[in-house]
């Protein structure tokens, strides 16, 4: 089996922390080991280090040999710019059926965390099992409550049962929902966060991308033609600048033949907004999750997290407070996701350098 | 009439931007002109730079010479170290003596706001006229709420009336109330706030001095000696050292003989926290009060301050946000007078670069 680390994405919804040059995977101020550590060490005792290929963009390929430097050089694939997952995907796995024709590829993102990582291994062996077969193996994560951010998957009847697993044709793919169908979904039992993580023949994702994804298709074979070739570099950044924005979801697993979901219970979470880093932290007496220098008076159940500035709150409950280059950043746990909007508005007013 | 301004005090309810060498009535941040400089434009008008003079330490001594150039050097009453406004007012009492035998002398604080300087002179005219009699006049603002951060004067009967004022007899000077008694003083209508400025003789405040801190007043009176002489600075610094800590109200008003009240509707305000310079400040739309760089979704009736650093806020309302030199504080309006205490905490656990 072969695995790719997707590591090109941006993340804005941890901003200020992550930044333009430091997206969410590479940041170091979190945890012991970023996330992009996290995830190569979690298959590492799977798949060895040749057969791990890492997908980044041009800016992010430096940090990422310096965190990951087991991983052999020349699987590092190097985007010219992202473009999404579609192209992500398309450009590792031809790169991949070169190595081996019938490689089984597990498509895997950086930034999450998954606190079962025996358990994820063992489920990656089950879809591999599956995947060989020619299927789009998706995993999903059962829902314990109605998450308005994720993608969900519908499972339909039940394909088979394989080492304990059990996998079920997909019904759908639906894009976010509102918080109505959101609960409609969570009480039905038929619904599965779409974990963005798949198990497939590099050879069957690049058919089904030629039936549903002609042009992106067509795009990858002009590139497959001079790998290998001293003009490689050449030509994927020319082709590149043609290459539409289009995510692994919507362009592919929509409308492909094939597709199943296996259920997993592995302790997963995107990390996608600073409340889920509060969640995923170690508190205080207080319920606070303090890292840096703080000082409060009657300060509960909220995230301090300052990286050079002393941070001095009072009366302060399920709050976020972000001191980070250049930036405070402070608003109510529960309003969150909402720090994309407020990325997006420092776009608008053309705040550029901070982002 | 000769004027005293005391510039010496520390002022912690507004940090963090008023630090150990930068305190309240110096900052340049918060106002065109500084607290120190409305101080001296407010009573230009009426006394004459000469007669100008101001106390401050040794710390401050170089931005209260550049802040106000126009008065004479050698009007600057230089403490060794503070000691409260007891000590502060008797040291520059001596100069004065030396300069008139009989010289009128208005204290005034470096670190209020005065909205009606018309008003505020004329009150000083109308005081200086009882204080020639001999009387210890203190000005007394009319409470419009329970508060409770501040001493208060009851007022006795009439003395007389003069220049439109009514002068009161001091009944008693009370401390810091609680909320309950602050809502008694406010409802009898005979309470004022202590506003902390006084009009009298050097000559009379010399004499009270003698009799209610005679310790102080023989310390006064071996610094008087070397006055004019080359010792002088030396026996100060010498004397200084065995100086007590002591405010003129506790000291001196509350046992002092002819004490009179003097109420007076300046617009005063003593600019005692963020929350007063919230009111103080224009507001936007919003209701919010913003200096410096901020980008905000759904916040509101909030004071956000910075020097340097982008504040960004999500769903705050009625907060207070200060960015200032590797330090930001945040706390609920309501809470302003805790960062005093706040303060504490700081120097209690030793965190004295953050002071």
């Amino acid at each position: 089996m072969y695995a790719l680390i997707m590591a090109g994405g941006k993340g804005t919804r941890l901003w200020p922390i992550s930044r333009r040059g430091q997206p969410k995977q590479l940041l170091e101020l979190l945890f012991e080991r970023t996330l992009l550590q996290q995830a190569y060490e979690r298959i590492s005792p799977l798949i060895s280090d040749d057969n791990i290929f890492v997908a980044t963009v041009e800016s992010y390929a430096e940090a990422v040999r310096e965190q990951i430097p087991n991983v052999p050089a020349s699987n590092i694939v190097i985007e010219p710019e992202g473009r999404g997952t579609a192209p992500c995907i398309g450009l590792a796995a031809l790169y991949l059926r070169r190595e081996d024709p019938d490689a089984v590829m597990a498509v895997l993102t950086s930034d999450h965390i998954i606190e079962d990582e025996e358990g994820f291994r063992r489920s990656l062996l089950a879809a591999a099992e599956v995947a060989k077969e020619g299927y789009l193996v998706t995993f999903g994560i059962k829902p314990d409550r109605p998450h308005t951010g994720y993608g969900y998957i519908k499972r339909g009847e039940v394909l088979k049962k394989i080492g304990g697993y059990e996998v079920f044709r997909v019904e759908r793919f639906t894009e976010k929902p509102d918080l109505a169908k959101a609960w409609e979904f969570l009480e039905s039992g038929d619904y599965y966060w779409n974990s963005g993580m798949f198990v497939w023949k590099a050879s069957t994702v690049l058919r089904e991308m030629e039936r549903l994804m002609p042009k992106l298709h067509a795009q990858l074979m002009e590139i497959d033609a001079y790998i290998g070739t001293e003009r490689e570099r050449d030509v994927l950044e020319a082709v590149w600048v043609g290459v539409e924005e289009g995510t692994i979801d919507y362009g592919v697993m929509e409308g492909a033949a094939d597709v199943v979901v296996i259920p997993v219970d592995i302790g997963w979470s995107d990390v996608g907004s600073w409340a889920t880093i509060y969640e995923l932290l170690p508190s205080d007496e207080e319920g606070n999750v303090i890292v840096g220098e703080h000082v409060g008076l009657d300060t509960t159940g909220s995230l301090i997290l300052s990286q050079r500035r002393l941070v001095a709150t009072i009366g302060l409950e399920g709050m976020i407070v972000v001191d980070a280059e250049g930036v405070v950043l402070i608003c109510p746990k529960e309003r969150a996701q909402d720090v994309k909007r407020l990325v997006e508005e420092l776009k608008k007013k053309g705040m550029d350098a901070h982002l």
